[in-house]
C-alpha cells in the first residue's frame, strides 16, 4: 500500500486527488494537508466526503510528511514546493508537483512568465515533466520529481502533438483557443468567480499573457526539434468542469504541393494513440464535447482538415480535474510506483 | 459472471445503469435494448462511452432476452412492462423494472393516477418495492421480481421514514415539497426541456397530480400501519441532476406534553439509518445539498425541529439517477444474486 | 426631475435601481454611493454600465447627500440605516430603505431575529411597509420613510395575501416553501456563492431562522387581524433571478361544509387583484415560472385546490432584483412623488 | 405608428421582436405569425408575455399581411422569404428579413452553402445588406428590402471591420472561433438542445463549413477591396444569450517594419465607431463579457497585440437575440422609416 500525502488537499484540484484515490487499491492517503483549514475535519470543508474521509485538516509540514509518506502530491500556489524543497526531503520521498514550479526548464522564462524568483532551480533537471502519454519512458521507480503538466496545456499539447511530430503542421501558426469550466479558477472567495458574475456570461482573460503558453511551447518545441511561439487564448465558461481546446494551424503541402488527407492525418495521430487508453481520437466529423469525458480521464480528440485555407482546425477535450490535474497526477504516482498506469483510473465518464 | 439485460439502454436511466455495470466486477451487460436507436452502435448515443462500450442496440425482444440473461432492467415507459410480462419469462429471467408498473399493490390506484390499464396484475403482489434499506429481507435470490422505487419516493420516503414508522410525527399532515434536476424528465426532445426552456428558471409541475404521491402514501402507509395522505409537489430546477425534498409535517407531543427533542429524533432517524451504508444522517445543523450525493448511491438527511409551529422540517438529497434509479436498482441486483449490498456501488460523490 | 441618492450602488440591489433609473423619464441618478469602490468609476465595477453611467462612486454621507437630493434609496445591510437616520435627514429627504430596518413594527421582534440593537425605532411608527400593492393609500407625498418590502416577503405574502384576508385558509397552516436564485444571496465575495458550489447544487438554509419570517407573519396577521405564525423555508437555486414560492395550507370550510371551489378562490385573488398592472393570476393550470417574469416587476401567481387533504397549493413567482428590490422601491418612489405607479417599469419580462 | 407584421412570430427571434416592439413607441405589432401555433393565444406560447399580448397567432399568409402593414419582419427558416417574394408584395410593404436569404450578393455563394435553390435571384441585387454601423447610408425610406445580417456575423464582422478597412491586418489570416448561447439553436424540440445535452458542455460544431463563413467573408471583402478567405469556427456555450467572437490575425507591417502600436489600432476604431451608440470599444485591458451587453444592442470591442507572434486578437461581444437578431432589425426599422436610429433600443444591459 502506497502511503500518500497531499499538500493542499482543500482546494478543488487537492479534493479530486481525494475523490480518485479514494477508489484506488495500491494507496492511501494519510496526510490531508490544508493550511487554511488546520484541526478541521475534512468532511467539513467537503460535505460529498462525510462518511467517506474521517481525518482532521493538517498543516503542511513537508519534513513530517516526507518521512511518514512514499509520495507527496503538492496542490498548492507556484513558488510554494520551489521554496522548500531540498534533497533531504528528495532523498525519502517522490513528489508529484500539480503547480507550475518544476515544469518549465528554463528558469528565466518561468520567472518572466511568473513574475516570481525560482527559489531551488538546482531541481529543474531532474524533474520529468509528467505527461505520460509522451514522457512516460522517463517516468519510473527511480525518478523522484514529477512535474504534472497544467489542464489547459495538457489538453494543448497532446491535441497537437503527432501533427508537431510528424511535421505535418508549422507549429509557429499555431493558435490556440481554449475554453474552461470555472473549477479551473480555484475555490478562492473572489468576486469574478461568484456564481452570479459567471453564470450566463463568457470572457476571454489572461490574452497574449496567460502563464501556460511558455509550457505549451517548451513541449512543442521538443516535438519539433526547434522554438515555438503559439497564440494561447483561455476562456472562462459557465460550467463546473471542462476544457475545450480549438487549435488552428496550417498545414505543411507534401512534397506533390497537396495538403495531406484525412487519412493521412489521422494516421498520425494513430501511430501516437492507438494504444493510448486515455486519449480517444473520436470517429471522422464527430466533434469532442467536454461533457462526453467528465468525471473521467480521457481526452478526446478531432481534426478537421480545411482546404479552402490550407488551415486544420484540431479540437481537444478533458475534464481539467481529472486528466487535467488529479487523474494525471494518479496516473504519474502509478508509473512511478511500477503500478498499471490506469490503476484507479477506470472512471466512467458521467452523464449527463 | 451475472448476464445483464437492459431495455431501454439508451434513457437517461438506462445509460446511467451502463455506467454503473461498466464497473461492476461480477455483471457484465450483454443486451443494449433501445427500440429507438436499433442496429446503431451504443457509443453513439452516448459519445461518453466511445471505446468503452462497443455494443450495437438491439430491439427489446423480451422473450429472446430472457434465454440470454439472467437479470433483466426495464427503463421503460409506464406500462410496458405489465403489457409484456409473463410466467414463462419470469421462470427464466430475474427482472429489476425500474417503471412503475409493479410498484402500487393496489392495482386501481395504480390506473387512477396512471390513467392506463393495468395488463398483468397477476404479478403485483409478487413483486417487491425495492427499496432496499426498508425491504432488504425480502429481496433475495428467490425473489424474480422488483419494482425498483422512484426517484422522488425513494428521497421523499427515506426521509421521513424513520418518523412515522416511530410515531413521531403525524403522517397526515406530511407536504413534501420535491426539486429535481431535469434528467429526471428523461431524454424525450420536447419543448419543455429545452436547455433555453429550463435554464435560469424554476417551476412547480404536476401540483396535486403527480403519480408518485400513490407510492409515497402506500409505502408510509405500511410504516404507520394505516392509510396516509399527502401532499407531494415536485419542481423543475436548472441542473442536470439531483433531488432534494423538503419535508414539512406536525410533531407528535410526548405523553408530557412536549414536543420530542433535537436527540430523541435524532435517535429514531440512528435506529434505522445508523449502519446504512448509503443513508448519511448529517450532522447537526448540516442542511443536505445535491451535489454532495452527486454521482454516488448516498442519501443525505437531516432534519429541523420548529417549536414555534410545532413542525419539524426534514430535509433529503440523493441523486437521481443513482439511488434514485440505477444506483438503487444495482443494489437491488446485488441481494438478487446474494452480492454484497454494496457492490459497483462504491462512487464517492463528484465535487464539484 | 427627480434627484436621487443611491447609498449601497454597488451591490446587486442596488444596480438594478441604477438600470431601472436610468430609464425613467422623471428622475436623475446623481449619487452613486458606495463604501467599497470610492472614486472609482461605477462603469468599472459595473462593466454593463459602460458609456452609459460616467459618475464615480462616492462615500455614504448621508448628511452631504440629503442636501442634494429628493430621494435616498438605501440598498445597504441591517443596521445602517438605523444608524444613522434623523429627524435632521427625513425633514431634507425621502427615503426608500430597501434594508429590514423599518420593515417590523415590533422592535424586541426586529432585535430578535435580526441579533442586532435598532439604533432609531422612534422612526419605526411612521415607515410604512412598502408593498404598493396593499399599501398604496399610505404612500404619497407626505410619506417621509418607505420600508422596501424583502424579496422573499414580497413574493410569499402577495402569493397568499386574497385567502388570509377573505378567511379562505387558515393562516396558522401557512407553509412557505420559497427558492431563490443567487442574486439574493449579494455580491460579496464568500465562498458559498462561487459558481462551482452553487451551479449544479441545490439546498435549504436558514432553516427556521430565516429573518424573512417575521415580517411576512407581520404582514399577514394584519390581513387576518390576529396573529399568525408559520414555516418559511428558503432555499438556494443555480440560477442568477427569480423567487418562486410554493406555499401550503389547509383550507377553511364553508357553512356547507364543502371547501371552497376554484371559482370562489378565483374571485378572491381577483378581488385583490384584478386591477393591479403587476401582479398576473395566471390562468387555471398554468404554473408560474420564474423566467416568465424575470427583469420585469411583475409576481405571476396561481393555485391548486386538492380536496384529497383539504389544502390549496399557492404558487407565486417574481424577479428578486426587480418587484423584489429595485422595481418596488422605483414603485414606491413613483407613489412619494405623485408620479404614476408604473413609470419606468414598462419592463417586459426577457424570455428566454 | 407604424403598423408591424411578424412572420415566425414564434420563435427566440421573432420573441423577441415582440419584446422590443412593445416598448416602441412608434410601432404597433398587429400580425403575430406563426405557422406552428396558427389560433392559439401568443401569451400561451410565451408565458412572460401574459396580460401583456392579447393576440392570437394567425398563419403567414404574406400577400394578406401585405395590405394590412407598413413593415414586415421574416424570422423565418432559410428559403421561406424567397420562396413568397413578389415584386407585388415590396410595392405594398417593406421587408426586414432575419433569415439568410438575401445577405449574400452571389446567389452562387448561397446555394452552394445553404444547399438549396434561391427561389427569388431577382431581389438580391436591391437588398440592402443591414449592417446599420457600415451600411447606414443605404438604408431608408426608400429602401424596401432589408437583409438583417446573422448573429455570428454580426459580431464577427464589426469586432475586425476598421482594421479590415484600414489595412491593419491581413484579412486572408483571420480567424473567427465564435461561442454563442443556445438561443441561437431555435426553438426546435431537438434532442441537442436538450438542457441536460447542453448544460455542464461544450463543443464546436458546424467546422469549417458554417454558414455565416460566407457572409463574413463577402463584408470583409468589400472592407479591404478584395477577396476575402477566413475560419470561423462556432461553438455551443451553456448559457441563454450571448456571442463572443475571438479573432485572430496577423498584423502588417508599417513601412518602417515595426508593428503598429496600440494607439494605431485604437486610433482605426475610433475612427469607425467613437461616434456609434451600440458600438463600445472599451477601455485598455477590459476583455468583453457577453453578460455586460444581455438584453441590449451593445456590441463590446477589445484588442490585444501579441508583438511575439505579430498577431492582434481581437474580441467581440454582442446579445445574439438583440443586436445579433431583433435588436438590429428594428434598427433597420427606424431607418427605413425616418425616425431615430435609437428609438425603442434604449436598453440597459440586465445584470447579473
Amino acid at each position: 500500500m502506497i502511503k500518500v500525502g497531499i499538500i493542499g488537499a482543500t482546494g478543488y484540484a487537492g479534493a479530486e486527488l481525494v475523490r480518485l484515490l479514494k477508489n484506488h487499491k495500491e494507496a492511501e492517503i494519510i496526510w490531508y494537508g490544508s493550511r487554511s483549514y488546520i484541526d478541521k475535519k475534512y468532511a467539513e470543508v467537503y460535505g460529498n466526503m462525510f462518511q467517506i474521509v474521517e481525518n482532521i485538516c493538517k498543516d503542511d509540514n513537508i519534513d513530517e510528511l516526507a518521512d511518514m509518506v512514499d509520495v507527496i502530491f503538492t496542490a498548492t500556489p507556484q513558488g510554494f514546493l520551489a521554496g522548500i524543497l531540498s534533497e533531504e526531503i528528495l532523498k525519502k520521498v517522490k513528489i508529484v508537483d500539480l503547480s507550475a514550479d518544476f515544469r518549465i526548464k528554463d528558469v528565466k522564462v518561468y520567472e518572466k512568465w511568473y513574475g516570481i524568483e525560482h527559489k531551488s532551480p538546482q531541481f529543474i533537471p531532474e524533474a520529468v515533466y509528467g505527461l505520460c502519454e509522451i514522457n512516460r519512458g522517463k517516468i519510473n521507480e527511480n525518478t523522484r520529481l514529477v512535474a504534472n503538466p497544467g489542464c489547459y496545456t495538457t489538453c494543448s499539447i497532446l491535441t497537437a502533438y503527432p501533427l508537431v511530430k510528424e511535421g505535418i503542421i508549422d507549429p509557429n501558426t499555431l493558435i490556440v483557443d481554449a475554453k474552461s469550466g470555472t473549477s479551473g479558477a480555484g475555490r478562492g472567495a473572489k468576486l469574478p468567480n461568484l456564481f452570479c458574475e459567471v453564470n450566463e456570461n463568457m470572457k476571454a482573460y489572461g490574452v497574449a499573457t496567460h502563464r501556460h503558453t511558455p509550457e505549451i511551447e517548451e513541449q512543442l518545441g521538443y516535438a519539433c526539434g526547434g522554438e515555438v511561439t503559439i497564440n494561447f487564448t483561455p476562456h472562462l465558461v459557465p460550467m463546473n468542469r471542462g476544457i475545450l481546446a480549438t487549435e488552428y494551424a496550417s498545414l505543411n503541402k507534401k512534397a506533390d504541393g497537396t495538403y495531406p488527407s484525412y487519412e493521412e492525418v489521422k494516421a498520425a495521430y494513430d501511430k501516437y494513440y492507438k494504444d493510448e487508453k486515455f486519449v480517444r481520437v473520436l470517429e471522422k466529423g464527430v466533434c469532442p464535447e467536454t461533457k462526453w469525458v467528465e468525471g473521467s480521464n480521457y481526452v478526446d480528440i478531432n481534426f478537421v482538415i480545411d482546404e479552402r485555407t490550407g488551415r486544420i482546425i484540431m479540437m481537444g477535450a478533458l475534464d481539467n480535474l481529472v486528466k487535467g490535474a488529479a487523474g494525471q497526477a494518479v496516473q504519474n504516482m502509478n508509473l512511478l510506483f511500477g503500478l498499471k498506469e490506469d490503476m484507479g483510473l477506470d472512471l466512467v465518464p458521467m452523464f449527463p
